[in-house]
């Protein structure tokens, strides 16, 4: 069974796989699963008919057969535990990936995503310029703490998993701040990631939809 | 084997279960599994020996024999895998449950957290008063998606799971801002998971730390 997910119509970064259903494309990729692609307009994601799918109006979502999930999170680790690729065989270091995806979701994005709202959200506001360099610290402590945790391994925890999948993918959007770049394993680590030919197979994907010219027909 | 958590020491919060050791505790207490505590200050979770079990420097940690654990979610993922009463038999139910459990972690609880970046992070800043009423209208997004989709049952999915573990001990934060009698079915929902047997015994045995009289000696 294929299983269908939801992505952006209009990608609102032009195509550079920040959106979340990246993730899960980059999941399907890295474990060899085709999937179909609905794509859904901004006033779509507010309907009814998705938010029976996703309670909160976004994507992605994962439908295959009778189950229906949202959060990008449950989602991989769905893939992740159907298929080899993405999780490690002993019970251990399977428990120790799965951290490391809670860990790029609750612990590293909220403070990433925080340089959206000072910039996006609240970029028209007086404080603005003087929040920016608090939010960025906040990230920094994060960066700090990875980076001597990651050292000069390849990845967070023997083999690439669903862990650094999530964490190389959260680390993507701080690529344009320059802040990554303080942290030259951190940089190398998500170059790793971005190597991966799963990875640029999900890119392609995600950027025909922007530029019309699919890859995949 | 008996696990060991760790916790706060000198609980930030005197006692009134806002850490996220509590939601260890909780996952333990339904699941009828006994467990140990070793309490740390603020400075011990900075040094090398703490930063070796959890590389963010904070609590709680998880540690069973030869397994070492962090974030909370997939602490409590990992309890709920190994013993019955926090997820579904059925693989679908089941995958939704694990959705819960990230919907409140990367979805709801990083909006809830801004209340403390703008109440005490930068509670002296100028921009304090005026960012309130922003930040709380996108907690109340969340909670307003939230409480269309629980409607009038008792918990998110069927029966309580670790999903709704994780998105009432969310949402407790918001407590003592009034924000959650906004929405009645959710300040019910939030008490059913108060009232549960499981969260009071894992609520006194936090609250004994803080006390110095504990309830399990």
């Amino acid at each position: 069974m294929i299983p269908v997910i939801t992505a952006f119509e209009q990608s609102p970064d032009r195509g550079k796989g920040l959106a979340r259903d990246m993730r899960v494309r980059w999941a399907l990729e890295e474990v060899g699963q085709p999937y179909e692609v609905r794509l859904l307009s901004f006033q779509a994601m507010k309907e009814p008919a998705h938010r029976a799918l996703h309670p909160f109006g976004q994507i992605p979502t994962y439908e295959e057969g009778d189950l229906v999930l949202f959060e990008t999170g449950a989602i991989v680790l769905h893939i992740a535990e159907r298929h080899a690729g993405l999780l490690p065989r002993g019970a251990n270091a399977r428990a120790r990936a799965i951290a490391w995806m809670f860990a790029a979701l609750n612990t590293v994005e909220p403070p990433v995503l925080e340089l959206v709202t000072v910039r996006i959200l609240e970029g028209d506001k007086p404080w603005a310029g003087e929040r920016m360099p608090l939010v960025q610290d906040r990230i920094r402590a994060r960066l700090r703490d990875l980076s001597v945790r990651l050292g000069d391994a390849d990845w967070l925890d023997g083999d690439f998993s669903a862990g650094d999948l999530m964490m190389v993918h959260t680390l993507l959007r701080l690529k344009p701040s320059g802040m990554l770049d303080e942290y030259p394993n951190l940089a190398a680590y998500v170059a790793r990631g971005e190597a991966r030919p799963a990875y640029q197979r999900a890119f392609a994907a995600q950027l025909a939809v922007f530029t019309g010219k699919s890859p995949r027909r």
